[in-house]
């Protein structure tokens, strides 16, 4: 098998009304644990990666069904530092038509946001593994994360192991500014860095030039420029990039960009009807993982991701649990969703 | 905040299957408790409105589930009248495609239905209040009610409390005659009528000439029309007609007009993937009212009105769980659905 | 009432997870009770025929609840025999969007698989019947089923009863050469032969030119020149075939052909949004049964069985859960979904 | 098989809230459908008896799911008549500890209770049949109800058809008054008389001298006492009381007393867990009428009918889901509990 | 009516598993809405006094349906303060027979833990009011809430209003020293004491001699003998105390004792099969402040509020979903759960 | 960490009915996945073992989702062989009160059932391992199974690695004669021998003397003489018995018996009321396992296992769901219940 995947960031609890129901009008809450980076975990578990999860959790039953849940995917959990206060938790609340889905954040004061430099062992965690996965919400958490983050970039830096990393902007956690300035530290060790239509600018303030993500317009140059600014600016190697026009909150088109240094290879537009669209940009990055990990080339490697992700749409909660059998065969065209008896 | 709008007429307990199951296949039912005025009272205090409501009630735990759900939503309900044998009961079955919706109604025999003149003092109930809301439904119900509204009625007129009435003809009722004689009373008392593409005709026999409701064509100038008469027979100051054109039990385009006397107004159009279509033509009336309350103009009005009945299409159950920014943002034209986070 | 039909085949469990959910997110599975065969005898006792069911059922509370669904909905089930192993179990994990629906069967080992010829005494329960269905997949179960079915056949043949079979090819349970030299045995008993795009091909290698179903393209000459065909080489009175057109595992279109040996008639075509798929087929058999058995018209009967089959797909689980009147009314042209009060 | 029991009354819809939920707290509620005559021919399909049911249903679909209901569980209806405004409905509280259960009935103005003397053909209802049970609650529905009985059980003796009654006073449909009088006209018909320990005070002033059933304290001789004034009185062959000391909701102890006109026979007393308690007494009808028309001894009869109420205690909802194997293991002393693997 | 009786305090979003399902095994929780001084609202509103809840609660959905809740039953919430970060969170896991419930807290960074002084207005919040509840939770939350607890009394002091406090020792939120440091500042105050075997204890150190709680064993002595204690020490007019035995999760013992400085009445002891037991503390509070404030005598109000807490063990959720009817009937001893139709 | 157990046997999908209801009353399964051995594997990875289970699972989403569940609870699952036709497949309804649980098994033809010896490569699968699991189930499965189970058990001999098993005899899978031929091969092995009170006679006709299973009536002597001739007969170094009373299907008694070769020590009989009895005995073997595998005394170790066992009784599904510390605190004596917060 693959060297071992290690991915670093939160999992929380996911509370969602069953089906649509407002949360005003909820007595119960479907629970799941997922999160940015352990959605991907997953996901690459899912292919049949060697995965790893790094985070801290409460020592109660909770940070126990975090991590029972991860192990029940098959991602590795021995490196989960446990201790802290408390399990961050979200709320979904799944839109429909002209409704937008809402998420409601509970995640101050989790242990993983509290954890220190000091719990995490980055040279004995990232031991034979080959590939880093963070997002920017990891450092977006505060305290001492950022540092934590720039610890593991370090350390696999020392240990040529690729990293890979979601922008993923979050203006609740933090500012523009302050994420800029962060990021600016982290993404120049990033290899593999994943953006969607507004991320780069929100971070970076780098933009695709007569693109209007309101509009959903899109401009195939302009994205390409972004990922060439990215490139320049930082080095990363590959630079891929999420292009969703939603037209409600049930019908998305979903399409994808990755810019290899050279060439950019875009994927087929994909019309969604969708299931779950939580985790949709997570299952991105986990099959892009997948693909490059793997060495498919760049029209492969996207055409992989975007179809990875669009069948995450299908299907509840954040992780998308696709084979990858089953990508294959919607990337080699077979879109038809006749029943398979 | 603004004075008390008193809105009178039934409330029942719905009870539908889960999701699509038919009633013949259901072993569970989801209860909720809803009107057609009632719906429009719980609109108006999710929009911050001082709303009441005025009903009889059968003094059991149904009766009083009942009450405690307007009271949940923040409608005032001190003025309910108890006593009577029993709550009206309507079983709703949700379609799907091309299998329409059922409704089966059990509301005869009622407590509102059976209810007296005596029961209510209307000069005590509209006391502060500024607005006074109904529908067609009340009077339809029978024994007394005709009455009760036109004692209502009277009431406001002596304390110039504003009246709507959303004429909503139920054919399983009354009958077209008996509709057009009671309402040809009452109506005369009305500053706002609400009608949607078939009241009209079924009640007065007004009809938009170039109209064909089952062929779903629309027809503006016919609305306008119609519009124009009710005014000029019942000296309404506003009329307002719903737009609703029926691709599928899933499907459904949604619009409206709002004629003033002088102008009329027409929304954009939706076009909505429907998750729960009862209610919906109250969501309306509640939207309506808070725009005129409200002192909107006649197009900012009917936007609004239309955006709120709209965002109902895409909830559980016959309330409009929305709050007024997330009305004013579809009206403001953001339909994308975009996750909030 | 009219004379009995009678169905003969498996009935197994359904199991399918909640909703969207994936097989290896389930907690809970729906249970329900259905079968090709059993979904035909289901849809002729809603329509008000008196149907009747035939298979072998294990004496244990599982079967019994089988035989309890059937007699439900009107099915007579007396001729059911009681014996052998155990009931065959299937699982299905609905589809969305892009994601196919998935069936997997577990109905090796059966009662129903392993009864023998003298199980049946098709003399007696034939009598007073004057329609028989089956489906290719009862003989496919293997056994001595392809021997009942010859068994049952015979006696139609005696008695002059109407045979109808829809050939349903299940690659899972035999190969296309089993299936081929099997079918060719028994089908030339059949008056009514049902198929769908694929079925002709795959049993008989009798192809309808132009047409490539992967892709969807239906082509309307070729698939006559299946249906004449299947006529000209087993002599069947009626062949019917269903055009699906699968655009997603949310969206599909649906119609069909039925050939009476001089004209081939065309339904219209629907558009629909997926409830749930699976025994869609199976209520094309049931309306096409029952259209035919009451002396509708050739067109009147393609039409009657496509307008039963579309609403199908608005109903979860397999049986057809529609009165004639229903489908009458869409049949009609109704099919506007409006809210039925 | 044994001649046919044809049994009389009403069938409801019966809505209970999940677990041990209030009213005032349910937002869910499990429906089924059941009745004391309708449990008892259910009782009796299920041990293998052709039980048929007599009752006036709407021709809706919350009627035909009544109907349905009495099919799957193996109950002949083809003597139901089809017409009327409603279906009666009653909803179930369950109880635990010190809170008692509660009842809700909203059964006026249902299909049965306005039934009329013509509906019903006994002579062709009754033809075959060798039993015909109903109880006290049919002719308090008031209305043709008394005169339909009245009609039914005429025909019965016409027949020689074997009649049992179950006293069912029920306080919120008639007063004592008005019962005496109008069973005193009905019982004189009946065989098998069946009662509970306050039935026959309530009804005809009949007493267990040295009784106090609030206290729970029961007294064999004065029950024997009972059941020899209502043979004298009345002329019933046998007469068969059923003693409930009611600890709390949740345990109670359950025995009975069958007096055969010569000697009474005292069942075992159970202590009883109670999972669903509604339906306890027609379950022990139930029991009763399988043990006598099977021809049981009067000891072996009362406690087989006792022994198979006790197992209703632990079964969900009105019906008694138990086969005469297992109502056999438990009268022959089998109590024990132990998994049956 | 009575004058406003107001409560002041934390209420939290309860999530537990359904049924008996362990934390690590739910994939989903039952959401409800409650805290020790919400709990004794409600239980005053559902007696039909005019309760008051005053609270500190997040601006967001979630904060929303607490205060919905409130309003639901009864609870008047106009002086609830709107701000702040986040909701408190508990979970609940029912436990059975030997193994114990288990409750988590997620309360820490609550709005009302963060609340200001500032945020009340307690001359204008007690306005009108003739009865003020708190617990040793409230000032237990930290930050300014044991001086918000402090300007609340004071303000009573003023005016005239009695005051009850429920000691409520929560380990998990301080020590005894802190808790005994602080509350010696506030029970001064206190009109009504209350408190379980363990409180005062835990809290003052005053000790019941010879009793063992963890056996369960009872001395009634020694009870009186910490009221009297509690009445020196601080001048309380009632002290009352709750006695429970806990034989298993399942079964529990239950019964109180009011000390009006004279004469200590001992309630009648109830054996309780436990439905759900989180909040019978509370509802014990509940029904005490509903007697005193109702002028009961101390033997008639120690029953009233045994019985109320008794009835509340059977009930899911927090709150206590009883009437007085109900109660009183329980008072008088009617404990045998016959069923009520 | 301690080195591993290894479990061997079969893991199935486990199919109950929510709460109460019979299998013919369902339109509901819980789904979960058990077995004997993977019961106690499942307990210890719950202690902090290293526990690994090996097995032969299909290679189909059923499979994996069985395999899932037990990665969950973190078993190791390496050592699973894939391939076959299906997964057993077991129903269980939960009895109560006088009506007894009931289990259905489906696992004819699992893959497991039709595994080879060739499937499994001991001398690997054990490297590393200290305790090797099975039960008298797996040899039962039939074809090579009690092969499979020789060949592990003659590699444990060559490593030294101890061996329990629990007699566990079913006689739906085989006869007395057969188990006691084929266990007779396999117990010599055995150095720690687990049985329930009947296990014994039915496998080896060794019987206690002076006990009736089915009375309940347990007799110490004669547990001490059946573990005895266990030891003289087969060298087992400690022979464990479980002693159930069945009260009821709700309520049983618990204890257990512990021979080590010289002293038999009996645990507390614990009064249990039930919540899901399946795996019961399971537990009890968790227990022992983990308390002799840590040296636990003969006392402690008979104390642990039955506290365990007492405490899954309270645990739905048959997953032990417990902590080291909740099963001592148990065994210590805290049986009250009490609420943990």
């Amino acid at each position: 098998m693959e060297k071992r995947i290690v991915c670093f960031g939160e999992i929380m609890m996911r509370l969602n009304p069953e089906g649509y129901l407002r949360f005003t009008q909820a007595a119960r809450f479907e629970a799941s644990y997922a999160g940015g980076e352990a959605n991907v975990a997953v996901s690459l578990a899912n292919y049949g990666m060697d995965a790893s999860y790094v985070t801290k959790l409460p020592d109660n039953d909770l940070g126990r069904a975090a991590r029972n849940t991860l192990r029940q995917f098959g991602v590795d959990t021995r490196d989960v530092v446990w201790g802290g206060p408390r399990l961050g938790i979200y709320f979904v609340e799944k839109g429909a038509s002209q409704r937008a889905s809402k998420v409601i954040y509970d995640r101050a004061g989790s242990s993983i946001a509290l954890a220190k430099r000091t719990d995490f062992d980055w040279d004995k965690i990232l031991d034979g593994a080959s590939w880093f996965h963070f997002t920017g919400i990891t450092p977006a958490l505060g305290g001492e994360n950022p540092a934590i983050c720039l610890d593991a970039l370090e350390a696999c830096k020392a240990k040529g192991i690729t990293v890979s990393c979601d922008l993923n902007y979050r203006g609740k956690l933090w500012t523009r500014e302050q994420a800029g300035e962060t990021m600016a530290k982290l993404v120049p060790f990033v290899d593999v860095c994943i953006a969607n239509e507004a991320d780069a600018a929100d971070v970076f303030g780098i933009r695709a030039a007569g693109t209007d993500v309101d509009s959903g317009k899109l401009n195939k140059d302009g994205y390409v420029s972004v990922a060439r600014q990215l490139q320049e600016r930082f080095g990363c190697r590959h630079v891929a990039i999420t292009l969703r026009t939603s037209l409600s909150a049930t019908r998305n088109l979903w399409a994808g960009m990755l810019w290899d240094g050279k060439d950019a290879c875009f994927s087929p537009e994909y019309d969604i009807t969708i299931v779950d669209r939580v985790g949709g940009g997570d299952s991105f990055g986990g099959g892009l993982i997948y693909a490059l990990a793997n060495g498919y080339g760049t029209q492969d490697a996207i055409n992989y991701a975007v179809a990875a992700s669009c069948l995450k749409h299908s299907i509840e909660h954040d992780f998308n649990m696709m084979s990858v059998a089953e990508v294959k065969a919607l990337a080699a065209g077979n879109a038809s969703g006749r029943v398979q008896r």
